[in-house]
């Protein structure tokens, strides 16, 4: 087992990382302080692993709040499901919720976490490679709103993750290669080295040889921890994670969620920040077609599916990450080198939309 | 104008406190960095200060949210209510939520910003006596679930709060008592200077005399505002500022919430925990009869309404301040010494509720 520790002082917690960790007997003992547990699953994946997660939790009290599977039910509504489960087991301010499962878990238990009783602990324990590298890590919360992804939610960080790479045996080939997108966004913001990694790799991964994942996630865990760390609350560095993902929201959005998935999404947005990147003259000519090359041998897509690019424009200006109306992008200075900004021509940007669309 | 800061590190900031300050341009400057900003208000208070606020913010992109008035809206389907029209306004997060008038609007006000797009910028300007001295300070954020007041928030600090004492002028009589059962817990809790300064001047008090409201906000706020910046998460002190809320709260549960108003149940709640603490010796006798004495003075209840003794007992278990099903009070050991304990014998809570429901 490896343990990564994410530095953020009093709120500092650990990232478990190793093969059958959902077996080992006392692994979330140090960060379960609680007699009450709220165990926050899905249809798919609580028949896999939740008897197995509630052997870990000994003699404790154990709810279970089992959502339907999929980014469709990411919504306020299921939140609202959440807390009532936690309100009719009369659990309080020193209960515990765990999530087990996906990012779309992780996000609804993190923000009933978050929000219950303004505050209460919380673990991670993700099941797929998106959740492993990405989005248990950070403290990020959210539902969508009907209008946009990711429009409520809290910061809430976890006591504890828990990454049982045993659990990615059962993901199905589609979302593993959503997960090694987010992979590749770590080589590509800062760290060319492991990009090349990746690039030498990518077969073995998408065969799912068990050292080539654990290094993958290992090295993504580590590169976002030290982000986070530097940046909590995203008014600087960390809003480099975005990569792609101002490009990715907004192809969800107009597609309706649940279509693509998220990292499916977030492949075919870096093409275009690298492409867009390329045609302003930051990015060597030949980075973006290596890019999508790499993400290509994964299985992902490198091009925006066919939707109008006004409508994929105006999807963008709704994005967190605007500010003032201007829309601030991550873009690729080099392969593992990125910046975040809002000072593109414009032009540049709808043209890189139309571009894209039309090899759609 | 007084001026106050919470001192809550990156966090800080300032409670304002005057007469017009409604009327002073500029006011919210500093404080306003936005171009967009939500003003939350209810059908009550909007006809009153509305367009004075909205003078204060010069030519920003000015969006309303204007909710019915009364505890019982204070419910996530308000909360989403807001937030909808935050999405339809298409702000960002660098817009500016603002809370115009009591405790309602501004836990939901406050919730939204907290939640919307993870946390937006916040303002509170409490209209209510109440609000100015307690709910506007500190932080905390919330709405009601039917089973449990308060149960679903987030600790999220405003970047400055506005208290403008002549919005006190428009207050009914039975709120400004409510925000004075709020007072007198300040004094309670940790000034017993100020609690024999309150008995001496309960009837200048209701009558509204501008000096000495002023000084009794001023005063209560300075005393929030010291054990916020103390214990933002109450993890310790900050319970004391509970005082009489474990029985109030109950109380409100049992009557339905808005039946009673809050300061009324605070009021008969402090009466009871004073109550409890004479009867197992810890405060002198008599005290309790001198506190119920000075509320009484103020138009306040001194007891429970007649509901039953076992559903009061019952909805004190699911209090927030709970831990491993022992009910934590906050009890006194003087006038102007409170402390948060479990260390009383349970038959003496329950005979003083017995006792409190006999004498109503």
């Amino acid at each position: 087992m490896h343990t990564l520790t994410v530095n953020l002082a009093d709120r500092s917690y650990p990232i478990l990382i190793g093969s059958g960790l959902l077996k080992q007997q006392g692994a979330l003992d140090a960060y379960l302080p609680s007699d009450d547990v709220l165990v926050v699953s899905n249809e798919s994946i609580a028949p896999l692993y939740l008897h197995g997660l509630t052997e870990l939790l000994g003699d404790r009290r154990v709810a279970t709040a089992i959502l339907a599977d999929g980014e469709q039910h990411k919504t306020l509504a299921t939140l609202e499901s959440v807390l009532n489960r936690l309100v009719a087991a009369g659990f309080n301010r020193d209960c515990t919720v765990i999530g087990l499962g996906g990012g779309v878990v992780g996000d609804v238990a993190g923000l009933a976490a978050g929000v219950y009783q303004r505050g209460v602990n919380f673990i991670q324990v993700p099941t797929t490679l998106l959740a492993q590298v990405d989005s248990s890590v950070g403290g990020k919360t959210a539902v969508n709103h009907p209008q946009g992804k990711n429009l409520i939610g809290v910061f809430h960080q976890p006591s504890c993750v828990l990454a049982d790479t045993q659990t990615l045996d059962s993901l199905p080939d589609r979302e593993l290669a959503a997960g090694l997108a987010e992979v590749v966004k770590y080589g590509l913001i800062m760290d060319a080295e492991f990009f090349d990694w990746l690039e030498a790799n990518a077969d073995k991964l998408i065969a799912r040889d068990a050292e080539s994942l654990e290094l993958a996630i290992r090295k993504s865990c580590a590169t976002k921890a030290a982000v986070v760390a530097a940046d909590e609350r995203e008014q600087g560095q960390r809003a480099l994670l975005n990569l792609g993902h101002t490009f990715g929201h907004a192809i969800e959005r107009c597609l309706g969620y649940g279509e693509w998935l998220h990292g499916e999404a977030v492949a075919a947005g870096m093409c275009m920040a690298a492409g867009l990147s390329e045609r302003i003259g930051w990015l060597e000519a030949g980075s973006a077609a290596r890019i999508a090359a790499v993400l290509a041998s994964m299985g992902l897509p490198v091009q925006p599916p066919a939707i109008d690019a006004k409508a994929l424009y105006q999807a963008m200006t709704l994005d967190k990450k605007v500010i003032a109306g201007e829309i601030r992008l991550v873009l690729l200075k080099g392969i593992g080198e990125a910046i975040v900004t809002a000072d593109y021509p414009e032009a540049e940007l709808r043209t890189e939309l139309d571009a894209s669309l039309a090899a759609a």
